[in-house]
């Protein structure tokens, strides 16, 4: 028995291997599984130096686990893993372990785990981010359900994560689907923080007129600041990369029709399910699919031209670009981890946001220097109602809102086009207005659908009779 | 058998007994049932001219239908649709028709449609536009399915519809669901229009500093030009409804927390499966939802104050605003349409969106002056790729955007919160930019994830190495 693994990994792309080279690394005894030889193949040739072996019969990759087994699933999302759970369970015993780790919506690993739980599979759903490199040396993982089957994996998981301050970057996030559910709203976070950056060198290069050098400069210094994060990392990496067939830079040649798959589109989906707004991840999402519609963007182009000014004040312009990204970044935390509060209500994922801000500081795509301020916000205020309600970050927020508005308002006059960093705005705006425009929204219904309406004098639900009442 | 009804109605609430009166005063035998006896009294009461009476038991009023039987449903949408489709289908014969006429969700129309035609039942969604009055007086119907099942209760439907130029306000939409998902979509389309009016009271009032006297007096003029539209004469109309128990006008009181049923939500989630990008709706489900939020806005509002600039121009502001709401009105239909034309080719709708313009130009909630410019771009061009690409409406556009930016420029800077007017802008310059940013967003997916990209000056899909090719 002691010398069989640990545990098994189903899918061995890139993601698993690499989790499966770093759990290695880490003096674990692991397998995995891959119908693919090639994928087979290749876990040896990286795994050269542990001895890492994999199976291409799934009795023999499931004899080989210690019991109780703990098998992981890295495998695109949807019916693939319906398909892969059904081979599984008649080779599997009670008290057996799956973890999807895979990319599955919450309400699959809702239903899967009731499933599977009425047939003594511990089944739980773990989001992970950080990309290949994450995954090979330390990713920022989101597991939830089980708590027992949890503890079994806990000292690989905490082994294998990235660390901050000697902290790993998991944690057990809650019960029922919350793992996933966490990290589609990672994800949708994650949309909204491209697409600001995406709209950032928008003005950068159309605005200010910067080339490639200059953009990297800029990023680059930034990058050394408050904005400091992964994503400002990457984006400031790309304008250095040259390509060899246009003799130029790399991105000039890369076209502009953005893909996805799926993860922001459902977490905006989800919100609206939820009520709870969260308009700057659905801009980045409009942003995407609206990208593809390029030949009507040409043609519109030309029909309906619109001449930018120069700006008067490159310099201050900058900084206020850089207030603007900052505030936007800001938001971007706020509306997800929002939407993280109302989800844990409905749901009951008793979600500790200051836990989960802990874990997304390092190995994931959304790690930031500014995640440190939001932990220690909700280390401060567990219950805060809203990132915007924390003392210091209103302290913030009120010095770079000027310049925000300098900014947001140049391209609005200018014909940048802007929807996610206006979204931002218009959201905080928004969400700082006392006395709204909505009670005529509720007249109106009444008007013309009699759909009641409240006083702000009197408790009750009221209907009037407009039509008769006027004067 | 001459002594049958015709049609009958199950759901006497208002809209149901108000589209029956409507049947009866156009001469058609119709009855109706309802299991409430109040329902019955109430249809007896209003319709004591036409002799109009109901049954209370299901049994006797299908007895009392000619054949092939014409049920009309008007219930709440949801499961109560199919709790009375179970109850009906033992009494039915093959042939009858059920005709949906509630706010269904069209996936449940769909599915509904096919559980029916199993059993020889004719079943059609219909959308129903004009709230009460509406339904009294003519309403816009939007019909769909099954199109024999529809020819059978065409000059019904002609005769009670709303008429303009003589033309009624009904038309066959086209297969399947198509009747709800258009209902669907002009709900869409009337929640953006809510919203930016809303925005634009707000502006009024607390840009310009206009009483509720002058916001009447604006929106009045403005309804007697190009923005006349049946919203906007219920919005000018509340701004003179004045309250008893405050003794001031009724709209100052009434709580500026907005409620929905759901089907703008709805648009705006099938939209982003559809990947159609409808921002201005979305922005318009976000604040409804968010102006729920009413303590947080509060303690927002003084912990993050911002102070704003008399306006200097305020002939000039208001001319402006009139094109800024002009230019988001026509934004609001064309993202709808949009949203029609793509969920034609995926659907397998066959939408004939110069009907449709047609039809919603009377009886409806969104019936509009503008709607005719609709419908004559739709006729000249049927296969428009876009609103916003037809030759007359782009020189309306063209003189009406500088006005626009400096209303939401100027919202911007001074803290007036504005999400769907600044997203019609935006969406607008996203859509007239030929090079957008989102070439970045590609580069970023293949840095970390290597997700691939494309090429402007070479098809395939590639991969590029970041980190190594960096100089």
């Amino acid at each position: 028995m002691n010398n069989k693994y640990t545990l098994g990994m189903i899918g061995l792309g890139t993601m698993g291997r690499n989790l499966l080279l770093n759990m290695a690394d880490n003096g674990f005894a692991v397998t995995g599984y891959d119908k693919d030889a090639r994928m087979l193949q290749k876990l040896e040739e990286d795994g050269k130096a542990h001895n890492l072996k994999g199976f291409a019969v799934l009795e023999d990759f499931i004899q080989s686990l210690e019991l109780p087994r703990r098998v992981m699933l890295l495998v695109p999302a949807g019916q693939i893993v319906d398909n892969v759970i059904k081979e599984l369970i008649p080779l599997l015993d009670k008290g057996d372990m799956i973890i999807d780790s895979g990319n599955s919506h919450f309400t699959d690993t809702s239903r899967r785990a009731s499933e599977l739980s009425e047939q003594g599979i511990h089944f739980f759903g773990m989001g992970i981010s950080g990309g290949e490199e994450g995954a090979r040396f330390g990713p920022s993982m989101m597991p939830g359900g089980d708590k027992t089957a949890y503890n079994a994996v806990k000292p690989i998981l905490e082994a294998v994560s990235a660390k901050v301050n000697g902290d790993p970057c998991v944690t057990y996030i809650g019960p029922g689907a919350s793992g996933h559910f966490v990290k589609m709203v990672h994800n949708g976070i994650e949309y909204a923080m491209m697409q600001i950056l995406a709209e950032t060198y928008y003005l950068l290069k159309n605005g200010m007129g910067y080339d490639n050098e200059q953009i990297y400069n800029t990023f680059k210094k930034w990058n050394e600041g408050r904005l400091q994060c992964f994503l400002l990392e990457v984006t400031r990496d790309i304008f250095k990369v040259k390509d060899e067939k246009s003799g130029g830079y790399l991105i000039d040649v890369i076209k502009d029709e953005a893909k996805s798959k799926g993860t922001g589109k459902w977490t905006s989906q989800v919100s609206m399910d939820l009520q709870l707004p969260i308009p700057t991840i659905n801009e980045s999402v409009s942003c995407r699919d609206l990208s593809k519609f390029k030949s009507l963007r040409v043609a519109l182009a030309a029909a309906l031209p619109h001449a930018a000014e120069k700006i008067d004040n490159p310099a201050e312009f900058e900084v206020q670009l850089e207030q603007a990204l900052y505030f936007s970044m800001i938001t971007c935390y706020a509306q997800g981890l929002h939407l993280l509060t109302q989800a844990s209500e409905e749901f009951k994922y008793e979600l500790n946001l200051q836990e989960i801000s802990q874990i997304w500081r390092g190995g994931c795509i959304i790690r930031a220097e500014l995640l440190e301020d939001i932990y220690q916000a909700y280390k401060k205020q567990p219950d805060l109602a809203h990132l915007y309600a924390d003392a210091s970050l209103q302290t913030k927020l009120n010095e770079i809102i000027p310049g925000t508005r300098k900014v947001v308002g140049h391209a609005i006059q200018n014909g940048f086009a802007i929807p996610a960093l206006a979204s931002a705005l218009t959201y905080y705006d928004s969400l700082r207005t006392a006395n709204s425009a909505l009670n005529l929204t509720q007249a109106q219904r009444d008007f013309f659908g009699a759909h009641t309406f409240e006083r702000t004098d009197e408790a009750g639900i009221f209907h009037a009779d407009w039509n008769s009442n006027n004067l």
